[in-house]
């Protein structure tokens, strides 16, 4: 029997849908699937180190940088985001029901051997640096996906 | 020749991403697909009941309730809201052309026995209660869709 | 060796999205995958032309005509768009790395002879005609998209 593999293109910069991708990331992961999670575009954002790196950039790469939220658990919501008083609730109301939240999802992810990539294409675009993204992750473009999810049964677009 | 699946998470809220769902779900029944639509986060609304139903729940558990929408009928559009604007141009727009809005899309799923499943880890999270939500769906957790995800031929994320 | 299928419904009017649509559609056809982008709701503006064409139209079709962005070019982003702003910030930035924009990545699109289907239940609800869309794409419906899906091995909802 080969194994199953679980592909998701995390495109999102959504909070609530980071939370959605690395939830069923993990449940497959624990049926014993091969799980990537290829983030793109606002997705990178859940890879970003939450402290500042120092890089040399250009302008409009560095508003970028600025505007975009430094790591998970910086992210807004897809809903009632309320000026960033939505993911406030929605933390403390994950604390109160003992849920995950994303940033120890995306460290279950990497403790049950999940590939997280970073699409290279888009962190060209968005002026992302390796230097400002997780430690452990992988490089790759539009053709390592498409490798994986023609092989894949579970494969979404977040 | 074994029966083809089509699983949909309905993550998001809005009426025009529910309404393609239950199209692409009432279509992959009417061709004998196993259909299951998984609700997920704000795409839960879309199984609220209409109208209010008392219940006991916390203070932000409250505040949820009363600031999502009571069912299909008052979700709002992903584009071109303007306000609750929107909701009623596609409405009049849908009724004009004869085609089906989504509480009777819904019901369509429901004649045509297209499993609808309620997320329980995002129900604790966001205080939605059994009574508050339709009868006749049911109740499970991201195991439970991937076990049939992993065996459907059309997996999709809205 | 059976060829192996792509399925993408772009659903969203949102030129990032419609970007990441384009670039796996245009990757999974240089894979020799069969390709199909059908377009539905917001995404069928991908397929508007720029240019405006003379129709007989109802009062609410006229005002959906004119609110929507008439072509690829013209739309807005998911995130960051700050009224009109950021897609001229991803624009300067796509031509600054060299990437491909999104009318050229469609018309790329048809040169490998990607299928671009129009959803006809959709154009009529939002009230655009044949004459407004771009020559040489396919007009079907959800039972189509199914056929193809039903077979794919990436399908995805964007």
């Amino acid at each position: 029997m080969t194994t199953k593999k679980t592909n998701i293109i995390l495109f999102s910069g959504d909070y609530d849908k980071a939370m959605a991708a690395y939830i069923i990331a993990n449940g497959a992961a624990a049926f014993d699937h091969e799980v990537t999670i290829f983030h793109t575009f606002w997705g990178l954002n859940a890879l970003r180190k939450s402290e500042h790196v120092a890089t040399k950039k250009g302008f409009i790469e560095k508003m970028f940088g600025k505007m975009m939220p430094r790591g998970a658990d910086k992210m807004g919501l897809s809903k009632m985001n309320f000026a960033g008083f939505g993911p406030k609730m929605i933390k403390d109301i994950i604390k109160k029901h003992n849920a995950v939240p994303l940033p120890q999802l995306i460290e279950m992810a990497q403790e049950q051997d999940i590939n997280l990539v970073a699409c290279t294409m888009t962190m060209d675009l968005l002026g992302l640096q390796t230097e400002e993204l997780l430690e452990n992750i992988q490089y790759a473009g539009v053709a390592a996906y498409l490798g994986e999810a023609e092989e894949g049964q579970v494969n979404l677009f977040i």
